[in-house]
């Protein structure tokens, strides 16, 4: 097992904006088996989403060259880092150097527009997911897509289990259910609402609108994830 | 719905050594219904078990004298939150004072060395469950246990149900499932191996050797969860 194996490296992007709930899922997933780097432009405080302050261990130029998983969580400041030429430059150069290249929720909109999903199956949130195909990606219905060495995750809880399939090809299963067992990972989600099928028409509405809010609220957000959001994604 | 109603108050405790997944798991769950404050000694950074550095909101005498929820994290620094007489005083104040006293993981085990538990039915992480009837209190194996006013949650991951489960009684149903659909909850847990009985027990005695690892490693353990980690628990 993975106690006779060298520590894996995983370089997670932070940005102001992100969604915790995408990185921390994975992160812990990843606790044992890895060296996790939480990398943003400087070392000062990245807030999130919802108002945490995080703090980055390391910047762009301190990352190492080679990482086994490059990885990118999503959230309402998503946007604009997609139009961060730091960022995507610094994603665009450490990725071809990765083992693997990932991200969570909208994560997957800012491997798009660092061009590294051209030609990939991927996913997003659900309310994201079409417009990957603006960046070449063939969006993919399903909580986790594996396509060669990409593999992101749907909406924020998806990124337990994108962290969880990513850890049985980097360790096998037994590492896995390990984990799941320290996790204590035995889900009881209270409704059978967690993707719009299950969810239905008036909830999957209620929640679109509650998103476009909680975007337009957030500080870093250029707005433009309320402009995608539409009452008709699916 | 919750547009309507004021902003629930959630207090959350931070300490050296906690389980971040623990905490954004509920934090997440709550953060379009709730202003969340994080709650330590001072706001100087606090440290989780993994190493991410996390920022209070505000100090134990910022802290709102009334709270919808007062809520406490488990993790690796349990034990020495367990013998601070402070963390111990701020709690034992707020709760009678708070609509909900509640915990995730090993944090019960805080909640019942401030007195909080006594008479009370409660559940913790399964390696550590069975120690809540030191303090008093009647351990239960179930991902959420309520009784009156007192949740608490498994390990971990159970922090997402309970926030759940806790949000359907202060905001109803609707509320929760459309919370569901935008952190797309519908997990796909990859192998049945969340609970002492369904990961059988090679796995569990592999499980309790990481932890007790992971707890010897963290700075402000006490080493108390290794010398608890039994291999006979279930």
């Amino acid at each position: 097992m993975e106690q006779t194996q060298s520590s894996l490296e995983i370089g997670m992007l932070l940005y102001p904006g992100l969604t915790l709930l995408d990185l921390i899922g994975p992160q812990t997933v990843f606790s044992w088996h890895a060296r996790t780097h939480l990398i943003w432009k400087t070392r000062d405080l990245v807030i999130s989403d919802t108002g945490i302050g995080i703090q980055p261990t390391m910047t762009f130029a301190e990352c190492p060259d080679h990482l086994d998983i490059l990885f990118v969580p999503g959230g309402f400041g998503t946007n604009a880092v997609m139009q961060d030429a730091e960022v995507l430059a610094f994603l665009a150069d450490r990725a071809p150097r990765s083992d693997y290249v990932t991200s969570v929720c909208s994560g997957s909109l800012i491997l798009g527009a660092a061009g590294l999903l051209q030609g990939y199956k991927a996913t997003s949130h659900w309310a994201l997911r079409d417009t990957l195909s603006t960046f070449g990606a063939e969006p993919v219905e399903a909580r986790v897509v594996v396509d060669r060495n990409r593999i992101t995750g749907g909406g924020v809880t998806a990124g337990i289990d994108f962290g969880l399939v990513l850890l049985a090809k980097l360790r096998g299963d037994d590492a896995v259910k390990l984990t799941q067992l320290a996790m204590e990972y035995d889900p009881e989600p209270p409704f059978n609402a967690g993707t719009p099928k299950t969810a239905g028409p008036a909830i999957v509405e209620q929640a679109l609108r509650f998103m476009a809010a909680a975007d337009a609220r957030t500080p870093d957000s250029a707005g433009e994830v309320s402009k995608s959001l539409s009452p008709h994604a699916s």
